[in-house]
């Protein structure tokens, strides 16, 4: 610490990404990034762009890249909201919706950033226990909150409530923002943005960095009733008028159109994550039943941490959470086909 | 305004960047854009960048970026902070360095951000006003504050500030931090940067988007010694663990690499900036002396807001700012000598 920060900067804890080694080539199973690369028309978009142009600022409102978005999902271009990542896009939703005087509420196991923003923003955090095998109970969820935030699936458990329990969620707490977080969403769920129009407290968050194979570029949008998306449009253009770059518009914008291989890439990704449960479970795993682009599984006759780290020692990095609820669990991403059976090869030899 | 939204969202008055039309062709003179494209070396970096590597995220700590600003400046790596353009830079040292007891200072006539970052996170702004020729009596800041910040050059004034005068500020305000925002001192002022291991309470800001050619890559950047860099890490850690992309990573090193081509460009604007002040004034305007990349002229027998939409009439986009202590002037950007002239046409006609 140093008596030239803000208070606040003393009590921050920041969220810690998954490791991404630059030292070694590691079969990388520990960031939930598409096994894919890009959509061959995002490189058609990137080279047909003219460089020249990179010294002028972007166009601040992104309105090629939103009205893509809007398009594939037919809503209106002032429904949705982009930023620079889904983090960016949480960050501002922390702070236009939830900044209130009551607390806000999510699971006591999900993504591990929202305590963060959360304590960014000097929010109160109230979480509600999830079941034994990781479901939410949504009658279980308390009245005395002022927002509430939860990823569907959730992550890291990989648990999916269908749509009639997210309409039962939004119409117990009608008079607050229900945040649903789709990051993982495309891999097998159904997505909210369907109940959009219907419910004027539903915020949809989804991410360009799993389905549509972009964490490079950093791209997260919001989907929601107009008002709600004028709320993130003022906070934004509070902060930075033009948090998305030339390239990223452009490379986003071809992501979105390519339908077909984005259907095509997500399909690969639920067959090798069938394939690999099947094969954890007779290596003595339990899994839970995901639909998203990873497994969290727990090594039934081994200490978890112990195989996270044989196998990062083996050349596999999956994801381990120390001191949680998830301790006995490995979340590990779903990759090529290939890489997968190299994960499995190398819990043969290890277990 | 909604019922869901955050109290504070209500009280944004959120920032208005310089138009950027999408239905004409303007000669833009409006954004202090740098009229010179990228580096070769950019497109270069950007060629052969492995586009499959975009399903990844990038290093989160953009490791090889903040490495080339170090070796640019002869810094430590933990001295250079990069974010995703200077405006989120300037946003989470508001964040990280203001939100305190006392107010922040900041000149009258300034960034017009400034004043949005400060409502944004509920901190006290005191202006301090700059003189009758817009120079700054650094003797004038109150020590009442909590911390200072101004541009210098100074925008949209263009008046610059020699560093025996920024050494003076530093020692007077010693125990608060003091933000230099250098957005435009590459073209003719001398960078704060070589105090920065002098003074522990100096932070230094600037930009990839003038001088570097890059505003469509969004890249900025702060320098100060390791503890104040800390506590911006602490804050972008908490908001968004990946702010800049691969491409950007990697065309910044590039831009930055390539001190040569920057130089030139530099170079060039500044004879066109004595060019155009040239005959600025010949034509009947009276013009600040400019240390960066655009004028800030007075038309002394015109109405400058009739000049200003004259202008666009015809063709040619400059800044007006309405509604303020220099709304008898129009600031220009310095574009290439070509524009410059069909600026001075179009103005030879109008007048």
């Amino acid at each position: 610490m140093s008596q030239f920060w803000s208070d606040i900067v003393n009590t921050l804890t920041p969220y810690v990404p998954g490791e991404q080694p630059q030292n070694r080539d590691y079969v990388k199973l520990n960031t939930n990034e598409n096994p894919f690369g890009p959509s061959e028309k995002v490189f058609h978009a990137i080279d047909n762009f003219d460089r020249n142009l990179l010294k002028r600022y972007p166009d601040p409102e992104a309105t090629k890249l939103r009205q893509s978005i809007a398009d594939y999902y037919q809503m209106d271009l002032n429904q949705v909201f982009v930023g620079n990542g889904s983090d960016e896009v949480l960050a501002h939703s922390f702070f236009a919706f939830f900044k209130k005087n009551k607390p806000i509420a999510f699971p006591d196991i999900t993504y591990s950033f929202y305590p963060v923003y959360a304590n960014l923003y000097n929010i109160e955090a109230r979480e509600f226990a999830v079941k034994d095998d990781f479901s939410i109970d949504i009658q279980s969820i308390t009245q005395d909150c002022d927002g509430i935030i939860l990823p569907n699936p959730n992550a890291p458990t990989s648990r999916y409530l269908e749509l009639d329990k997210i309409k039962e969620l939004l119409t117990l707490h009608s008079n607050k923002v229900v945040i649903v977080d789709e990051a993982y969403i495309d891999f097998g769920g159904e997505s909210a943005v369907s109940l959009v129009n219907e419910f004027e407290n539903l915020l949809v968050i989804q991410t360009f960095s799993k389905s549509r194979s972009l964490a490079g570029l950093r791209i997260g949008f919001a989907i929601g009733q107009a008002h709600l998306i004028e709320a993130l449009q003022r906070v934004k253009n509070s902060f930075n008028s033009y948090p998305i770059d030339q390239l990223a518009i452009v490379a986003g914008q071809a992501a979105m159109q390519d339908v077909a291989y984005f259907k095509s890439c997500c399909e690969q990704v639920i067959q090798t994550r069938q394939w690999t449960h099947k094969q954890l479970e007779s290596l003595g795993f339990e899994c839970i039943e995901s639909k998203a682009n990873f497994i969290l599984a727990k090594p039934l006759k081994h200490d978890a941490e112990k195989v996270y780290l044989d196998l990062k020692e083996n050349g596999v990095l999956v994801r381990y959470f120390k001191n949680s609820k998830i301790s006995d669990y490995l979340r590990i991403s779903i990759d090529t086909q290939d890489n997968m059976k190299k994960l499995i090869d190398a819990l043969t030899v290890i277990l």
